[in-house]
């Protein structure tokens, strides 16, 4: 049974069932049998057809001046040839008015078809075709004649950035065989993979014709046919519908039939394979027999209608008496597939508990171990050049953001050198030895959190906080420890999607809060001047009368104004501003002293601008304009450029904003402290046992973020090859926990959201592709250099961090509230509380809401929000601390909802818990679903609207 | 010949051609002959064959608890039931598998037809439809009672604004005969026109069958057919499609193609008239002929299709025999149509030249005296109401915004109360006086901007401006009435798209510029402080030492902060703010004193508060979100919402913010002057004449401004039905100028956007519709009174004048760039300068890109460009007041660009200049048409994305 769950995540990734790919398939090759048809393995199932272009070639202009022109072309869709604007039609889904069809079936039937042709060239094949009973000799050679005529293409050179649209229409001159130079040169062709075929339509209006001549022409050998085709493929198919001008448009309407036909798998590996015209014709039939029809007056029948983002399988158009004979088959899984295995960890044998002590540990390290020399050599291709440059870019973005807020929340206990230098070991550290090297490390969000908590309670209760820290992470190596030994990883199937979105939207929002928060702070440290508050007027008074006066008023020539340093009669004051009163020895006295102006409103500029930046940079990535490359770095480094921005716009003012604090050497943050933490410092010595409770609840908190984190990251979508290692990333995670801990670095925990943008960097994708189709997946370049290189050049990093002082402190809280922004969004739980305010009728065509009632589904988000104020009560009171537990808690309300909703709906809003996976199916779904077509369902699935992966960890 | 033009403005009011609207027809009557097909009137043809509503109840839980369940219904989209959701989904475009069709077919040639069948009853017609020779009289039995057992109806109650979805399934009970009062509390039952039929389909497996039985049933007389449809509404169809398990969904699905089939108008139309079951499947086939196939394997067939914005004409559905034929026919005029008569004011004899002195003011009085009287019933409607609240708080938020910025503009010789005042006189005397009492006058953006110009060129030369302004007035209204009297409105007809577009972007600009300008130029005068900028420190210094001091300590205790009152030795001094230092006879002294600290960064947020805020309230009213009547409210009253949450911010802050300008009592803002304008002031007398020249151009721009916007108001589609009256609305303008320049008010014109507003508050629309359906336009409510209480509410509200001055300056400005940005953003030259970004294959599919080439569109592009930078230039120069003769220029250009662009292109991308209108066929356009099939390309036109209107006048 098929279990769909998350709609979203599987239209994210879902795969394209297309014909093209990294095919490298001879022409006309055997056919593999239906075997494949029922593995699941995760290979691509790959069709040795060739993959065919076919071209209609539209006679034009009779009886003035007939000429050929190329009017549409299709390999998967079908692109049209704007005449009057000299450029091809987006691809979009190709439709046919169902009488075209027919008359098409009529004219091949009395026509004549030559399956398996001799012919070797354009000339033989005119001869050939021109062989018609009903043709007078005549009428043959003007036919021949004009089929020989070289034919009118638009090749459209290729235009890299500015697009000023150069197309030229090649006008025709005389006949050739060769193909030219344009063809050639055609970039259509670099797209084609090697092998591809083409099929040549030639429909038109003739007016010596007295009745309609259909030839359809499948070529022996597949020859190059001179210039008929804009690419120099080899042709296969032609079919020629010409006839008298009483049928209109009619017969360019049969060559778009042609073309649609052939350019369908089915009907192309029918005909492919066809020995008679009874079975061309069967294989219409066969395709008659699939094809949707949309009404009259419903829907215009000259709407383009754009490519879908997901083809349906090919696999599941084969009728069942095929599929026991030779049909063509699946390329590959298809969504509903990858859906299935996304939740496949539940019977992942890397989550399987062995039973013995470190039994998942000892496996994991055995499974890596195989891979480990191809992890180097994996990593020799140009994209893990630009994947480093991306990931390290996040990386430091990522360093400077949490250096300085740690820096904040721990009173420097921590900052952005220790940040810097922690990335940069424990990263480096992981990549080499981890289960699953694709990981960055980071100091995500919770663990941020929970850090602030911690030092404020020692700060409160007046202990050594790196001491007390040393310890709490000593504990938590430990507690890791048997949870590693103790195989407790494979209890990581019990976070369902409840509980993940539970763990964001908190983190979420405490973000969003922090954000906010810190920046009515701001306004509090830098008063605004309200008129008539007392905070008005400062002057700058010297200690004794008299002394200073003469030389103040020497050194004072002319360079400044007068009134700076006007003498108040005994009293020596002026009023030169504080810093410079200081410097001359005086005293500022007065209550404006101690207020700067404007910083508070500049703050809060700069704080919008970073967070409005960078929120309107990521959406560039999804607009329409600049081309791809330009779009993709807009939107990749939408941060850097934010902070950028917001740099220079607090350069060009000059204001004293709050800056981020750098050390000026490379020495702890903490003033006075040396790099390794001293175990005890002022602490007495029962703190050490003490600590084990806070490193309790650390513990669950990094169990939670670190594997749920590897669960995303290990999903059957991504197709990784080398297998997953929860206990090893753990371990290692435990290992690195004691070193951060005794050199007072961050604590690191791997993070979703840039190890997610780490893979995507390195995914496989088929070059070769027909217009329409986006890029097919293939894999992830699975290895462990392009992490390690990221995290060596973080490293180096740190002797740039004297420039990062120039960085103000609002522009980092808006990067917060972005991040804070972005991973709320981004989960189904945000979907479905904004469902409470649309109404019905305008909802959005969700899978669950076809599925669940609406009302089901509202009391499931304000159970949701319910236990998110629970949490966020907790977090507010002095009990914070245990929030990680509160957090494991949503497992047992998770448990709990069996009893208010139906396993059928929790199936559709979150999961199901693995134990119910088997009893499911008994437990009367099936029932529900004979009715409602699961079948028919399953598709739906696809064109749901694309949404982003989960961001369970807001780093 | 159709032009096409502009495709924006045709798909934004573009109609559909839809069976619904106000009929008002009974069931069955006569068919109208085929006469209006070719007639181009206004007015709707309604057909008299009744709407249908179709249902599919489906035999469910066979064979263990058999019943009927209502899966499906149609009027014109397919409506689904979610069965595990319990509602109905989205309407969207029916598709069905083609076999399904042909099985039909087959199984309704062989099966039981009975037309006009004489069932007065459920009863009767079961007893009627399982007289079928191949059942066993037992069979029949049960066959009857199955169908007399009540069906399961999803009766979704009306949610009005929570929507939490309260949907309730129906248990089937008994058998009852008459209707429930369920079906009759249904709200779909509201939304039929009287007179509306059913059509109800029955299909499923049913195992007791040994073959498919398929029956179809015209009924003689409609009736009510029990509980069988969930409406109450008579039946006049009935299809009933049973047979054994073996086909399975096949017969849900050939339920579904009969009703696809019966929604169809022709097929309907067809069947009504059926007399036989040849006609029956004559009908069918006639349907398989017109339908689109969309082809297996690039389409998943069960992807839902939402409703096209626009339905192809009916009217074009009909083939050539039929239409001579009596056919169905069309409902109401075909967006092309509309298209054609879009520009139709060339031909509109209200532009038409009579060759008389004052002639054609004499023909829009005559014209217009004929409707004065049903210009005031025709306002009795609730309607009106609801229109007058809008368009009065649109009308009061422009007074304050321009009055604001008049104020400013001319040193308060206008303010914000001459601004209401003039409004509300002008405006109130037009609605009773004009041509078109729909339009709203407003001091418009390009009077605005050349006021601005002559009130500085007054200061410049020293002149008395109201004075010189008043006798520019008196000159433009003679000028004005030249141009009545000389007819010279006709020429309107040379001002193509490239005229308007000019004059609205330099306009917007002009907008864009200003209010960034103006925020500039208030941190000029409230400086930001730097760290070590001067301006740093205030003191307060008494007159005469020693007197003063002692009554200085007594009469402050203890109430303040020792700091401000202390003695600086000898010299009588404190720290008290500037204010208070003034009110207690003290000098502020220091460079601090003249600074105002934080307004600069405040008034820059408040700017940005009320532009973004502005903004995104706009973009509700497009979004999911709320019910449509919140959306709508808050997407009508932006910019009023805008401005009260920024005065709540700056309330709350409390800060010094620069304000509006209000006279404390009803007198003018300059002071001095009464409300009269003296004839010359100090003034040389010659000034009255040489306020000629000034006054030409103001007249060409009053001229531009007025007749652009009226030719918009009055397009076809909008079908106005009491004329337009070009030249007694220009009378009414220079009368009216006259007026505002005795009394120095600013000057009115009509203002495009606010009248659009108006008429579309104005919309009749037709209220029954089907789901899916958008509302279809009907016309507008043509009347005076509503114009005419907006004026008089605006009159009355002088008096809230002064809680005006609570509102802050930048919130005004903020105003003034949204309203820039939103003009320059709705004209097509926007979207082509866009273009210029976008690289060729993510280009939206806009219909001048499908026929005119690229290099060419952008050619055009930066001609314009050109234009609108030499405008620029002009305009900051000394010269700039001769801006409105350049503006005219632009109709020149535009005669050139004949030069350099081919006729077609000119069509596509602007519109025919009117002497070309009748030579453009025989130049060569129709071979290029015969070739892309302009049959084909018409009906493309109503897929274009939707577009505002031109918004030609920024006000």
């Amino acid at each position: 049974m098929k279990l769909p769950g998350q709609e979203e995540s599987d239209v994210s990734s879902a795969s394209k069932n297309v014909p093209t790919g990294e095919l490298d398939s001879g022409p006309g090759s055997g056919l593999s049998p239906d075997g494949p048809l029922d593995t699941d393995s995760r290979e691509l199932e790959v069709s040795k057809d060739p993959l065919l272009f076919i071209q209609l070639n539209e006679l034009l202009g009779w009886p003035h001046a007939p000429e050929w022109k190329e009017t549409g072309r299709w390999v998967l869709f079908e692109e049209k040839l704007e005449v009057g604007a000299g450029r091809w039609s987006a691809p979009h889904v190709p439709t046919v008015a169902l009488p075209s069809l027919q008359k098409l079936r009529n004219l091949l039937a009395k026509g004549l078809v030559l399956l398996d042709c001799p012919a070797l060239s354009l000339q033989e094949l005119a001869e050939q075709v021109t062989r018609v009973e009903s043709l007078s000799p005549e009428l043959r050679g003007k036919l021949k004649a004009l089929l020989l005529q070289r034919p009118q293409h638009l090749i459209q050179t290729p235009c890299t950035s500015s697009c000023w649209g150069s197309a030229h229409l090649r006008e025709a001159s005389q006949e050739e065989e060769v193909p030219l130079k344009e063809q050639h040169q055609n970039p259509l062709r670099q797209k084609f993979p090697p092998g591809a075929e083409a099929g040549a339509v030639l429909a038109g209006q003739l007016g010596f014709l007295e009745q309609p001549l259909g030839v359809f022409v499948r070529l022996r050998d597949p020859v190059v046919l001179g210039p008929l085709i804009e690419v120099p493929l080899p042709s296969r198919f032609f079919c020629l519908l010409l006839g008298p001008p009483t049928l209109g448009r009619g017969y360019h309407e049969m060559g778009r039939a042609v073309a649609i036909l052939l350019s369908d798998l089915q009907f192309q590996w029918r005909v492919r394979r066809a020995s008679s015209l009874h079975d061309l014709l069967a294989a219409l039939d066969a395709f008659l027999e699939e094809v949707t029809v949309l009404p009259p007056g419903r829907w215009d029948p000259t709407a383009r209608i754009p490519p879908p983002k997901c083809l349906p399988s090919e696999r599941k158009r084969i009728p069942s008496q095929l599929r026991v004979a030779k049909g063509p088959f699946v390329r590959r899984r298809t969504p509903a597939e990858d859906r299935h295995g996304r939740r496949q960890h539940a019977a992942n044998p890397e989550l399987q508990r062995t039973g013995r002590l470190f039994g998942g540990l000892v496996q994991d390290v055995r499974r890596k171990a195989s891979w480990y020399l191809s992890d180097f050599l994996d990593a020799l291709h140009p994209q893990c050049v630009s994947s480093v440059l991306y990931i390290y870019l996040a990386t430091v973005t990522n360093a400077i953001t949490f250096g300085g807020l740690l820096g904040e929340a721990t009173d420097g206990a921590q900052g952005v050198l220790e940040s810097f230098l922690g990335t940069a070991v424990t990263g480096a550290a992981f990549c080499l030895t981890a289960g699953q090297p694709l990981t960055i490390l980071s100091s995500t969000g919770p663990v941020l959190v929970f850090e602030r908590l911690l030092f404020s309670f020692s700060r409160d209760h007046s202990l050594d906080y790196l001491p007390f820290r040393l310890w709490v992470g000593i504990w938590v190596a430990i507690f890791c420890l048997v949870l590693v030994a103790t195989e407790a990883s494979v209890l990581v199937r019990y976070f369902t999607r409840f509980t993940e979105e539970g763990f964001c939207a908190l983190i979420s929002l405490i973000f969003i809060y922090d954000a906010v928060g810190k920046m009515l702070t701001l306004t509090h440290a830098y008063p605004i001047q309200r008129p008539g508050s007392p905070a008005y007027g400062c002057l700058c008074q010297y200690p004794d009368p008299g002394g200073n006066e003469s030389q103040w008023t020497s050194t004072n020539p002319k360079d400044r104004d007068d009134i700076l340093s006007m003498d108040l009669g005994l009293v020596n004051a002026s009023l030169l501003p504080p810093p410079e009163c200081a410097q001359r020895g005086g005293h500022p006295r007065g209550p404006g002293c101690h207020t700067v102006p404007d910083i508070a409103f500049f703050s809060i500029l700069l704080f919008l601008t970073s967070f409005l930046f960078a929120m309107a940079l990521k959406h560039v990535k999804t607009s329409r304009f600049f081309p791809s490359v330009v779009r993709k770095m807009l939107g990749d480094f939408s941060s850097v450029l934010a902070i950028l921005l917001g740099c220079g716009l607090d350069a060009f003012l000059g204001l004293a904003t709050p800056k981020l604090m750098v050390p000026r050497e490379f020495k702890p943050t903490l003033p006075g402290r040396g790099w390794l933490v001293s175990p005890f410092g002022a602490n007495p010595w029962w703190l050490s046992v003490a600590a084990a409770l806070p490193a309790l609840l650390l513990s669950i908190l990094i169990f939670m973020d670190q594997q749920i984190t590897g669960v995303i990251l290990n999903r059957a979508e991504y197709r990784l090859r080398k297998g997953a290692g929860f206990h090893l990333d753990l371990f290692c995670v435990a290992v690195l926990m004691l070193l951060t801990s005794a050199l007072g670095l961050p604590w690191y925990v791997s993070a979703t959201v840039i190890s997610l943008a780490h893979m995507d960097s390195l995914r496989r994708e088929s070059r070769a592709c027909a217009p329409g189709e986006t890029p097919s997946f293939l894999g992830i370049r699975e290895q462990r250099l392009s992490g390690l290189a990221v995290f060596i050049l973080t490293g180096i990093s740190i002797f740039l961090a004297p420039i990062l002082k120039f960085i103000p402190m609002p522009l980092l809280y808006g990067i917060f509230l972005y991040m804070g922004v972005t991973a709320i969004s981004s989960i189904q739980f945000t979907k479905r509380v904004q469902l409470l305010l649309i109404p019905a009728k305008h909802q959005p065509d969700l899978l669950f809401l076809r599925h669940v009632p609406l009302s089901r589904v509202h009391l499931f988000t304000a159970i949701q929000l319910a236990c998110l104020g629970l949490l966020w009560i907790i977090k507010s009171t002095p009990a914070a601390i245990i929030f990680p537990i509160m957090l494991l808690g949503l497992v047992g309300v998770r448990k709990a909802l069996e009893w208010v909703f139906s396993p059928q709906e929790l199936l559709w809003l979150d999961e199901p818990m693995p134990e119910k996976e088997r009893s499911i199916p008994e437990k009367g779904m099936e029932p529900e679903y004979s009715f409602s077509g699961s079948d028919s369902e399953d598709s739906e699935l696809m064109y749901q609207p694309k949404a982003p992966e989960i961001n369970i960890s807001v780093n």
